[in-house]
């Protein structure tokens, strides 16, 4: 299987899961327990809290949370800092953030959404000019998921606070960290990141807060695990997944960035310029390709390319049950590409034979679907 | 080591690990991915709600939320019910419904605890005079997690739904799913239960909800997984993991739990009366055992009883900042009493080889400090 769906979610790393697996088998122990198996597992949480944080923050400046994926990161972050007059986003964001932003209505906070460039990157400019006195948060995604388009949050952050010094700022950071280098300034508020996406185990993320930053209240609340910040028995397992996934990922960040840029090129250069349309930006996360297969049905070549042995996405698979993507509509494309969107997702894992088997097939594919 | 701090964490099942582990190494695809290695994943996933809600209820009339974690289950449950006038609860609940009460007062519903009595049971009565034609929601725990006294909460809920029959009703099952027989009735209206107090991994949780309860609101929002009630992507070895781990628990319930309640008893009379007082009642769950070493320190206890290979609970794991616990204090009990308690809680490998020792063990520790 070629499989370039790794922006939906990635194959655990066998490395990560054989660490990992101590807290399933032998150090099962609740981390709350004051007994010596106890407080081993809570320490575990220390070390992979303090490693993860360090790769991207100022541990002196910021502290993270552990939730039970990046869309519940994003919840918190939301609903605990839009509390009142207006919060503007995106039409770019990821549906943890859309729909966090779309039930605010019933809220009594006003959600604005400013609109995205083709490529999917936030107007900036309209995205300012939403912003006022009364404006409680912003919310920026970091890496575009759908379209890899990479916004500059840390300079958009910083226009958002000269504006307006007690709005909050939100970035969800799913598709950056642990895949492009980042380095949280003090004009972000909060990051939202994720265990699954890069070689971790669905079921862990994690929220990155600004210390100076008191807009944050409990989402889930009991035994007050996570300094009271996140309740509920810590996934031990999915939390050392993460850590020892990271290690990995962090240890050549920037060479396999490089690598895998090169193959998404590689890639584009061998798709048939007859059947593919680029949507993704060559400025964007190495990470991933979306084209349309403009006039054709992605979803059905999807399924005949999955017979051939390669996985690949239409779009974001969290919001897989739409006829086509939100995200690439406000790119400001028509139905006939709407419907033929495919993203293809990397990973660091990923080899330049994968990408020509790939290129051939998607190629074989669209050519079949085209002459009939 | 003898472990009975089950009540805490259960060690994963190995067979039930086994099983999952497909969905770390092999079938790691996005259950919401269209095609058909995502289809497979997803179908594991219906698999999986169907058993587990089909050993406690019937599935014309319920359906299965899958969460994070029983607190996530019941925070969902209480702030999608308690929307108005008051909500009841009890004193001796977990902090997961507990907490959830106390944050309701800020958000203009009245929280009302009933007391409980020496075993850690609901005083009915007084739980009953608090509910009024203003209660949106009474939660009651099934079995509670600290005594393992159990709620008549069938019973309960019905008396509930005869004097409002508008209020929602909701249980914390988590110490009583895959332990003793549970079948829920139409007065239930949620039922939140947990994977890791069962063989499974910690990180999965489920909220049950009768379906003709519409009280009930996303907490965690986003790709609109769980049919729109818990977005975010599933966590498929947890799920896996839970669905095993309740297969091979609910295939011998009624006999490890008859054996269980007699190595409860075996153990209780081998500790040295004179050194314990009990606290849990004969007829509550055979899966715990609560005492107290009147005068002594039961955390003091607990550290060398893991030094000699034991490892005891002193309450709720999940509450265990606490100097002692707020719901055996609830039982009327003293200082005295408070600083000493001990949970010893059980799983069906538990053998009578280790009750016996572990029972040697609590009496020469306990008499060891009581001597100084």
């Amino acid at each position: 299987m070629i499989y370039l769906d790794n922006a939906a979610t990635t194959r655990p790393l066998e490395s990560a899961v054989a660490k990992a697996e101590t807290y399933l088998k032998e150090e099962y122990f609740n981390p709350s327990a004051r007994y010596h198996g106890g407080a081993e597992v809570s320490r575990m949480i220390s070390r992979a809290r303090g490693y993860l944080l360090e790769r991207v923050a100022d541990r002196a400046e910021f502290e993270l949370i552990f939730t039970s994926c990046g869309t519940e990161a994003d919840n918190q972050a939301v609903f605990s800092a839009a509390k009142r007059g207006n919060a503007v986003t995106t039409a770019g964001e990821h549906a943890a953030v859309f729909e966090s932003f779309k039930a605010l209505k019933n809220r009594g906070v006003e959600p604005r959404f400013a609109p995205i460039s083709a490529d999917g990157s936030v107007d900036e400019d309209a995205l300012l000019s939403l912003v006022d006195e009364k404006t409680s948060l912003v919310a920026v995604v970091h890496v575009n998921n759908e379209t890899g388009a990479v916004n500059d949050v840390f300079s958009i952050a910083k226009k958002v606070k000269q504006k307006n010094p007690r709005a909050v700022f939100l970035s969800d950071g799913v598709q950056a960290f642990g895949k492009i280098p980042v380095r949280l300034t003090k004009d972000i508020d909060f990051y939202a990141v994720s265990a699954h996406k890069i070689g971790g185990a669905k079921g862990t993320g994690a929220l990155i807060r600004r210390k100076g930053c008191t807009a944050l209240a409990p989402y889930v609340m009991g035994g007050g695990q996570e300094n009271g910040m996140r309740s509920g028995t810590e996934n031990t397992f999915g939390i050392a997944c993460f850590y020892h996934a990271a290690e990995e990922k962090f240890a050549s960040l920037r060479e396999d960035a490089e690598r895998i840029a090169r193959y998404r090129e590689r890639l584009w250069a061998l798709l048939d310029r007859g059947l593919f349309e680029r949507i993704s930006p060559e400025n964007g996360t190495p990470y991933i390709l979306t084209v349309s297969a403009t006039g054709l049905r992605g979803e059905i070549l999807q399924r005949e390319l999955w017979d051939r042995g390669v996985a690949v996405g239409t779009g974001s698979a969290c919001s897989s049950k739409k006829p086509f993507s939100r995200v690439i509509e406000a790119c400001g494309y028509g139905e006939e590409a709407l419907y033929g969107v495919l993203r293809m997702s990397f990973s660091p894992a990923t080899t330049e034979e994968e990408i020509e088997k790939a290129a051939q097939a998607l190629n074989a594919c669209a050519r079949a679907r085209r002459v009939e």
